[in-house]
């Protein structure tokens, strides 16, 4: 053995405008390459690149072709990056924004591939964040509310416009020539993971978390058929498909796929995966307790427990939806770093950007240390982090931000800081929701591009009263992809063990300073007050100022 | 009469910064000229010029002898400018800002011209803005509360630390040896006069409205006795003066005078009055149910009744306070252009600055005509406009302002819009709790700098549904200055003849406009839904977080 080079693995992490590839050490996770590439249609949100037809607002396309270039361009480039040799890869593991979907032929042609629908929208990949399946998820949510389907309470009491039945039923009614022509409905997680193997298999975390699959079934014909009755047998038609859970092989390289990556040919190619949720052992977080919060424009949560609870507001509980064996439960925030962004973007005086500059420091780092420099309360504000709507736990859009405790001393930093502590109040929120439906959370593990903030970091210590660990990778799901590789190449035993060899996490690097902690539960008091004020019906007023929005804006376009 | 020339008087307004005086046409109001004068020391609120002292929060100090070198330069510069013989002129009037004090003497010298006691921040002018004596006026309310004192309603319930026995008070208990040294306690509008005269005349307004003076008499000893023992004699020893009604002659023009403004000796010298006030004539409002708004940082609110009501909230309620012959009613808003500027200056980026210098307009005139092209409503947003606390009708100066309604797709001027239409929103409380009390509003005039924005004008049109005027004078205080010293020279009967002589409006410049107006109703509810839920005890979250705030600054500075 210490003559024989170290096996490798790939990861390839499926973005919203880019794909990412890792070369990573199987004995220890080391990262040794990367390569990424940025789609080259991006997100396809105003109009369609080959009519020019223009899309209704809320509308968000891709170009499944786009994600074979990442296969083509950076995971070679990882490979000369690392400076290795590829012979040494023995798989490749892969993950995708959820819930993305592609609607395709039985082979798995994408329809938008077909010169005869290329002109048509509901052709291509409908992206997470398309949001124009309101109304059809609005009545989902209606009939089974009304017919008590015992699914939904998994998901929190509402499933969400994003996926997968939603999606579908969208195009069904809106383009039912479409719907017609297409024989599958597949997660692009598991399309790009047919297009290496030659093999559709559907994995256990999509198909639970956006396929509303639990305790093996989907949502049953006569409910599908209240929806529409030509929705009907959409799940034995389009959707239903053997399930592979987390850290299989789904199949091997095909010659194909070998010829566009340069590995070899039939290595092992993991199931599928969720971006978010293949970074919780990326973390080495894969035992019940830990918390781990991915925390970029917006945070999900992934948390594992050993026992099934229906915790409310959550995004939704599958069973080996994290990791296989344990319960995985998944929540969020609609908005974290876009409101700090927002802010900065809109709500932040020349002046600051000027000292900014001049300080060689971005205007995030200089508010930043302005708040730093200040006790906790010493603002006298409190705000609410709903510019984006509640995902967890209120699960409401209809909500929005507020700021409350202005007064003429106040200064962009003041607000910028108490933006912050909503976000950590937030989250709090949703951890003492899991606490108190008998899902314990003990440690707190942070991913995603806020991690670099490490004022940010304390304070959520500091409000949540946790330990807060860090997750040392910079690239936590294409790391997450390849340790699934792994597994699902017979290098480690299971994702446990993989996470124990391959994941890494700085423990407990920022801790709860009492003062502090003791002074955030007075804020956090407030917080939900007004939470659960302007959340839960005390006032109604932000659905009705967003109604009367909505009315203006109609009126003036007539 | 044709061939003689026409009379003239001087008007002299003395604001926080400067004094402006304006030579007027006793025949028609016609303003002939104009001089303005900076004071010297402007506002001293950091430290003592004679010593260098540093002076606590909230204090603000003026210099007597800046008001006397107005009457030296702006007077003169007036004459000058309107090209006009000052022998034509037949009388000087004055408004001051208040409530501002004076420590003098018996023969009215300031007591910061005393050299044993230039050292003493208490031995110079309090400046209305002087708030260093909320904890006395916070026991004068509670005494008289706990008394039943029947001059309490007439303050709306609340009588302010920027008032004469709440200044006095901080005075005896922090420095007793001034409070000892002095004879005599005087309103800086009063004092003015007194330079003018060498006569010591109270004006009604004053003495109404911030000595607490009601039905011919100040707060008795007994309840001073028991603020403080030392507090008992007060009235009679140092505040206690003939009253001089409104647009009555104080005096003759001093010899000194005289040789300071270049004036007639002897010329009549009016009564001194409050700027706020005395705007009303110049505006032509001089009959009941015309409610005068002065808009600028704050907006003060003047309104002629001809019965007593005890309206809750308001500043007060005197008896000839305005007119003479009704009863006048103030009510005031602690924030309004301020929170504004407030809003420009720290919440508003770069690119609007720039753009906004591009086209030669300030921030405010970009801002405003991006909110103007909205429909009522598209902000989706709503504020609460206490910045700076509230006077009426809450008087709660613990309160703070709010924005609510915030989405990633709000920009600088929809917030802007909801800052200017809740302050509309406070007016209309305002008007409507004048209304509920009896005491009918059927116009509102506007005055002050605001005047200038024509959409916010049509936006309080439409918002209370009520026509709005606009005085056409835009130096109003110094104009109604100069129609009382025609009154006092005895060229017109009285302040209502003057008024209609003189004074001058555009009437019904702006009419409500009924889609826009029924919008607003709908905003009007969920603004006074917030409102009484934060204000009015539904949550204390406000007072609470002001608590946070200042033990979090007081823990710093240990």
């Amino acid at each position: 053995m210490a003559d024989e080079p170290d096996s490798l693995v790939v990861g390839v992490d499926y973005g919203t405008l880019s794909g990412r590839a890792v070369v990573v050490r199987v004995r220890d996770g080391a990262e040794l390459g990367t390569g990424v590439h940025a789609y080259r249609h991006g997100v396809i949100d105003r109009s369609l690149p080959a009519t020019g037809q223009t899309l209704a607002p809320d509308w968000a396309l891709q170009v499944p072709e786009d994600y074979l270039d990442v296969l083509r361009i950076a995971v070679p480039a990882a490979i000369v990056d690392a400076g290795v040799d590829p012979a040494r890869v023995i798989g490749i593991g892969t993950d995708f924004t959820a819930c993305t979907m592609v609607p395709t032929t039985e082979d798995g042609t994408p329809l938008c591939d077909l010169p005869e629908l290329a002109g048509d929208p509901h052709a291509y990949v409908k992206l997470w964040r398309h949001h124009a399946a309101q109304p059809q998820a609005d009545r989902i949510n209606a009939l089974a509310r009304a017919r008590g389907e015992k699914w939904l309470p998994r998901y929190g009491g509402l499933i969400s416009s994003e996926w997968e039945f939603a999606k579908a039923l969208q195009m069904l009614e809106e383009a039912p020539e479409v719907y017609a022509a297409m024989d599958r409905w597949v997660e692009a997680a598991d399309w790009i993971v047919w297009r290496l193997t030659g093999e559709y298999v559907r994995n256990a975390c999509s198909a639970g978390y956006k396929g509303m699959r639990q305790d093996g079934e989907y949502p049953a014909a006569d409910f599908l058929a209240e929806l529409d009755p030509a929705f009907a047998d959409f799940v034995t038609e389009k959707l239903d498909q053997p399930i592979g859970r987390l850290g299989g092989r789904a199949g091997g390289l095909s010659a194909e796929a070998a010829a566009w990556t340069g590995l070899p040919q039939g290595i092992a190619v993991a199931v599928g995966n969720v971006d978010a949720h293949v970074t919780a052992p990326a973390a080495g977080a894969v035992e019940p307790g830990q918390l781990v919060a991915i925390m970029g424009t917006s945070t999900c949560h992934v948390l594992n427990g050993d026992t099934l609870r229906e915790v409310p507001g959550m995004c939704g509980v599958v069973d080996g939806g994290i990791v296989d064996g344990l319960w995985g439960y998944e929540a969020g925030q609609s908005g974290v770093g876009d409101i700090f962004a927002w802010y900065v973007d809109h709500q932040v005086p020349e002046s600051y950007h000027a000292q900014a500059r001049e300080r060689g420091l971005s205007v995030h780092e200089l508010l930043t240390e302005l708040a730093a420099d200040q006790e906790v309360g010493e603002h006298g504000l409190i705000a609410l982090d709903w510019h984006s709507g509640n995902r967890s736990v209120l699960v409401d859009h209809e909500l929005s931000g507020m700021v409350l405790g202005q007064t003429l001393s106040t200064r962009p930093e003041d607000i910028y800081r108490a933006l912050l502590e909503a976000t950590a109040f937030g989250t709090r929120t949703i951890v003492e929701t899991f606490t108190t439906a008998g899902v314990p959370v003990n440690e707190l593990i942070v991913a995603g591009g806020l991690v670099r903030n490490s004022f940010l970091m304390q304070l959520y210590s500091d409000v949540l009263g946790l330990p807060l660990s860090i997750i040392r990778s910079a690239q936590g799901p294409a790391l997450g992809s390849a340790l699934h590789a792994a597994v699902a190449a017979g290098a480690h035993r299971d994702v446990r063990a993989a996470a124990t060899a391959m994941g890494s996490v700085d423990r407990a690097v920022y801790r709860p300073r009492p003062a502090e902690a003791a002074a955030y539960n007075r804020l956090f008091a407030e917080y939900v007050a007004l939470h659960d004020h302007f959340g839960r019906g005390g006032s109604d007023v932000m659905r009705r100022l967003r109604a009367m929005r909505r009315s203006a804006i109609e009126s003036k376009e007539k």
